[in-house]
């Protein structure tokens, strides 16, 4: 009797890699997870991510022949029709030909796509975003992802690039983004960006027991200090929650959506980030898109990428 | 024998409207442009479209029968499904169901839609963005609309109201918008913007011909003086384009279209204006985005809106 197939999924970051066994009904059935070692280069790391995988599939990789496709969510800017990863500064790779590469290591079909719309179609698929038809989602990390979904189909755009929210100017000659313009949504809420905003108050005199805790200042040691009743934490994920509002407000009169679903780890602040954010945006909505809109925290925590990139791969017409 | 079909269009704006019959590949056939004539209440002036609609078909109404269908662009909110004017300041038109009225008085069906989604469509389908099957368009005039078409259907969004792209906000805490919130691209771009902006500038003491002519300053004065060479109006020209190539970037960044379509008003600056704006579009814009979007004047003048209306009656499947 022929087993149902199941599809692997790749999440790729900076700092580590998950990889995962995920079958048709969207359910992880197997993750592992291990650290990006960028110094060894892009070979090095995409035989690694295939031995894992492998790994995943029992020790004598009885499962992999389930496998039927597998999907890879990868940091951009990539091309999508060859699966190549043209440049990504945190990976250090140019032109990185990731699917032909994986697919000669594992011989199934692999399809690659952007990290932070796999993620979203995580999301979308069995996550938070499940019971809607179109959504956005949002990843709010070291930097700031997105992904559109609509009529339950990736929008990608006519090259590729769409769902790009994080790099949305919504402070005209505003602070400076890692991609050379001024005033992205990513300079703003970012982890980067929250901790970076948080330095230079503390250095301008804000009052603030983070004064106190050790360097670097992160955006978790700031959350934890907001927990803990620091005034000046609170007002940083308050402004944090106020920028953010504007970039999902401008989202919401572009395309409408039926909700928007935030995930990564600036996400898990929670209530003390969805609070303000939600109280900011009913002020600044229209009434009746405020009203009806959902805005909503992601429901898979670091799983959306990789159950998402599988989905894919599922779902792929390739 | 039976004749072929033609479509009524009509272009609802708060200063005039304009009537059309558009045959089934987009051809105005004839048209007739009249005041608005607010005071007179909505009934009186549905009355009217009705009347000019009917005139055009002939003296004894001959080509009434040959029209299959009707559409109307109209400033909103509206409510697409019941074809109600939801509210709009210009008219002063609260809950007017537009749609209703309108079928009663001509026994055709009748659809109703957002004005700027009106003239997008009809670019798209005959104008500027014709070999297209994504784009985004504009309208700037008295406010800045838009409108977006993806795999060459219009995307409305979950409640009807996608594509409010003049009220994304590009500066943050910027300046007021009619709609009550700061800093949205309409406050920066929109006739109404530019010359208040101008205004504020000469008033603060910035050096112009603009001094001395008569008042009130609009737009076309700027323009005008612009065209002869005043540096203050050149500049605050360069300055729109700044602005516009921030909000058009934007939505580069997160829907990819394949062109952007500028119609309205303040798009017959022409090259005063589109210079710049492709100069600052090709500084912001992701390389491989800023090289091959087109960014296209609108090729329909005035008639965007009312070919378009009469379009989205001849594709409508309602």
């Amino acid at each position: 009797m022929k087993r149902a197939p199941i599809y692997g999924g790749i999440d790729l970051g900076g700092t580590s890699i998950t990889v995962g066994l995920v079958d048709s009904q969207g359910e992880l059935l197997a993750q592992d997870n291990f650290p990006t070692d960028v110094a060894r280069g892009a070979t090095a790391i995409i035989d690694k991510m295939a031995d894992r995988l492998q790994l995943l599939c029992g020790p004598g990789g009885e499962r992999f022949s389930d496998i039927a496709s597998i999907g890879v969510g990868s940091p951009g800017p990539l091309d999508l029709k060859t699966g190549t990863v043209v440049f990504t500064p945190n990976l250090r790779w140019t032109n990185v030909p990731l699917k032909a590469l994986l697919e000669e290591r594992l011989r199934k079909p692999v399809i690659v796509d952007n990290d932070a719309v796999a993620a979203t179609f995580g999301e979308w698929w069995v996550g938070a975003g499940r019971p809607y038809e179109d959504i956005v989602g949002l990843t709010l990390g070291t930097g700031v992802g997105g992904g559109i979904i609509l009529g339950g189909r990736i929008h990608h755009g006519f090259q590729g690039v769409a769902g790009h929210i994080g790099h949305m100017v919504i402070v005209a000659n505003g602070r400076p983004c890692h991609c050379g313009n001024q005033g992205c949504l990513e300079a703003y809420v970012s982890a980067t960006a929250i901790s970076a905003r948080g330095e230079e108050a503390l250095k301008a005199g804000a009052a603030s027991v983070l004064h106190h805790v050790e360097k670097p200042l992160t955006s978790k040691k700031i959350f934890q200090s907001a927990l803990q009743g620091d005034a000046f934490a609170r007002r940083l994920f308050d402004e944090t929650a106020w920028f953010l509002a504007i970039g999902i407000n401008n989202v919401l009169n572009i395309l409408n959506p039926q909700a928007v679903v935030i995930a990564g780890a600036v996400a898990n602040a929670g209530e003390l980030l969805f609070r303000p954010l939600r109280e900011h945006l009913a002020k600044i909505a229209f009434p009746q898109v405020g009203a009806e809109t959902r805005v909503l925290p992601g429901k898979m925590g670091e799983f959306s990428g990789v159950v998402g990139a599988a989905g894919m791969a599922r779902f792929s017409t390739q």
